[in-house]
Parts: structure tokens; sequence; C-alpha cells
């Protein structure tokens, strides 16, 4: 485990697969199954056992010779890595189908990601209590930020009116952006951003019917 | 255009590329601009720009030495690539939350991607119409399909009822699935899966939140 505090540059490809063994490792754990070889975890990852190995070994190993991996301690693991192993508190931006879906989305708060309030400025949402979750005007957005200690903003308002809040939070203490307006948004001061773009996840499964078999 | 129908193989990385050049050449058609060098483009997509004629020789090139690209016809060139020169008939599984929010997602139509029908075995929702879609009882879901000429089904129900729907969708005609349930599926028969994790790019940005800047 030495080194971890080191920073080291760990690929955006490994950084993809780390969920992916997060929620198999979940999946074998539910099914009883305590321990499991690197070539049986890459049976079900379908990513080679070598694979598995160098993408551990980025981050200290957690394997055993000849034991393979303890399953518990190894999603555990993961899940620091990941920064899963503690709650974040999140707020939504825009209450309308997305932003609802988004924040009543059950998986979420297994993995601590805790949706406290949803934000809108139409009138006839805000008050609202949707999912469990209220709906409160945008205005106050930042006050509620500062005095809750959100970490995280969902935002689900088009590009334009998405680019005018970021400029507000950029004071605040948020730390990360979960983007699904329809542009790639970037902000300073060490605030990440993850772009989801539904529309380009469509787009690759339409490559994949036209460019797949036999010409359409 | 030569060699177009020869089957080539295009890596992982560069599919995941053609809907942002897709999209970012939309934004500068929306501008105005009808001419970018591969420099400019590689400016906006923050990609080299030997890494875009390299992505783009792929497919032909599509470029003049000392003219660059036409916007239109590359936007064009790159829809025919993704399959989205030509509409899409789709139909959601699920008319919960996150199937009405797809469903009636504003930009999927503008790319030929069209939701005619969601489906669901909840008593209260079946006969409704959500964002002018119908909702319609499960059961049918195989003759509607074969009616309909259905391409696409987006699966939004949990992971055991999507398996068991899979399984009767294998025979019909459908040519891919768009599985928002939380596991990976594939399908027999040429048909095409894209799964989408939404927890998975939450835990990406918690990982990004966890290692960057100061530990917190």
């Amino acid at each position: 485990m030495e080194g971890r505090n080191e920073k080291k540059y760990i690929s955006k490809a490994i950084i993809n697969r780390l969920p992916r063994y997060y929620r198999y490792l979940g999946e074998l754990k539910a099914k009883g199954v305590e321990r499991i070889s690197s070539s049986e975890l890459s049976n079900i990852m379908k990513v080679t056992a070598s694979q598995i190995r160098q993408d551990l070994n980025n981050f200290g190993g957690f394997g055993q010779q000849g034991y393979g991996y303890n399953v518990d301690y190894l999603q555990e693991e993961i899940g620091k890595i990941l920064g899963i192993d503690r709650p974040h508190k999140i707020v939504t931006v825009g209450a309308g189908n997305l932003g609802s879906a988004l924040s009543g989305y059950q998986n979420f708060p297994r993995y601590g990601f805790n949706i406290m309030a949803m934000f809108d400025n139409d009138e006839a949402k805000i008050g609202k209590v949707i999912h469990g979750i209220p709906v409160l005007p945008v205005s106050g957005i930042v006050d509620y930020i500062n005095e809750n200690d959100i970490e995280i903003v969902i935002l689900t308002i088009p590009k334009e009116a998405a680019r005018e809040l970021l400029h507000e939070l950029e004071g605040t203490k948020i730390k990360g952006v979960w983007n699904f307006a329809h542009t790639d948004f970037e902000m300073p001061g060490g605030i990440v951003v993850e772009n989801v773009h539904l529309s380009e996840s469509l787009m690759r499964l339409s490559y994949e019917i036209a460019n797949s078999g036999e010409p359409v």
C-alpha cells in the first residue's frame, strides 16, 4: 500500500474499468463468492487476466499468489480508490424529466450518492417534492451549496443556462459537476466535470448497427 | 471513398470520437463556419491535428490539402458513417422516470432517433400518452416490433425483467438494444447492445474528485 499518496498517472481506460470491477465484485459478493482468481475475474469482466493484474498493480495489487483476490476486500479497496467509501452530497439543477429521473435513481444512494435537493426556475415546480426531494428556486442555489457542503452538481438544463450557472458556482465549494447539457464544460479551480452525452451513446449504437453483419 | 465497403477494424476510441466530431461540426455549421483546418478543429476538439487526420483517414479522409475540411460535407459524411443519415424507429421498455425522460429527450429526434412507443406492465401507466408517446402493454411488444419495423429497443427496467424480455426479443427483427439496466447484456444473432451505466459515470466523477488537487 506504499506509494498510494504519490501522484501517479492512471490512464483513463483503467479509471473506466474500476467501476466495472466494483460492480462485478458486488455481484460476486451477493452470490456468496468469497475469493476469486484473476483468471475467473477475467472471464466475467471480459478483460485478460494480465490486464486485471496490471490494472490493480497500479494501486498496490490486492491479490495474493496462489489465493487470488478476496472479493470483499478488493471491492472495498476499489471503493476507496473511487472515493465512494464516503457519502457525497449532491444537488440537481433542472427538475424536468431527466433531472427528476436522475434524482430518483435508486442505484445512487447505495453508492453514497445522496441527492439533497433539486433546483428549478419554474414556479410550477418550485415547492414540489419529487421522489422525496424538494424542488427549490435556482436563485438560492449558491447559499444552499455553501450551507450544506454540497460537493457535486448534476446539470440537466440547456447549455446556455448551464454556462451562466456554472459561472456563479465557480466561487462555491463544489468539487464536481456531472453535466448532461449538450456541450462539454470545463471548470476552473480544480472543479472536475464529467460530461455525459446521451445522444453520443445512441450514435455509437447506431454506428454498430450500421457496421455489423451484412450491409443494410 | 474506395474501400468503404471493405470491413476494416476501427478502434473503439475512434468510434467514441465520431459523435463528438459530428456535434462540434454541427456547432460550427450553426455559427456559419464553412470550412476548417485540422489544426482549428484540433483546438476545438482537444485532440491533436494528426489524430484528427488519422481518424478521418480511416474512412477516406474528406480533407483537401491547403483547404482543410468543408464543415457541411464532413458532418454529413460522419453522419453516414454513424448511420444517422437515415431515421431509426425506437421503442422504450419501462415508462418510469428514466424511460419517460429518455423517450421525451428533445435531442434524439434531430438525429433521426424516433421513439414510437413506450411499453410497461403497470396498468396505471398503460393507455397514457407521455410526451406525445403512447404507453402500451409489454405483452404486445413483439407484435408491435415486427409490425412497425422497430430497430432499437431502449431498456429501462430492472435486470431480471430485462433478461427475460431480451430472450423474447431475440426472434424479432430488432438490430440494437440501448441498455440502462444495471448489468451488461449481450445478444445473439448480430443484435448489438450498448450498455449504459449511469452509476459508473458518477463514480468516475467521484474518482476524479478524490484524486484531483490536494488530498481531502
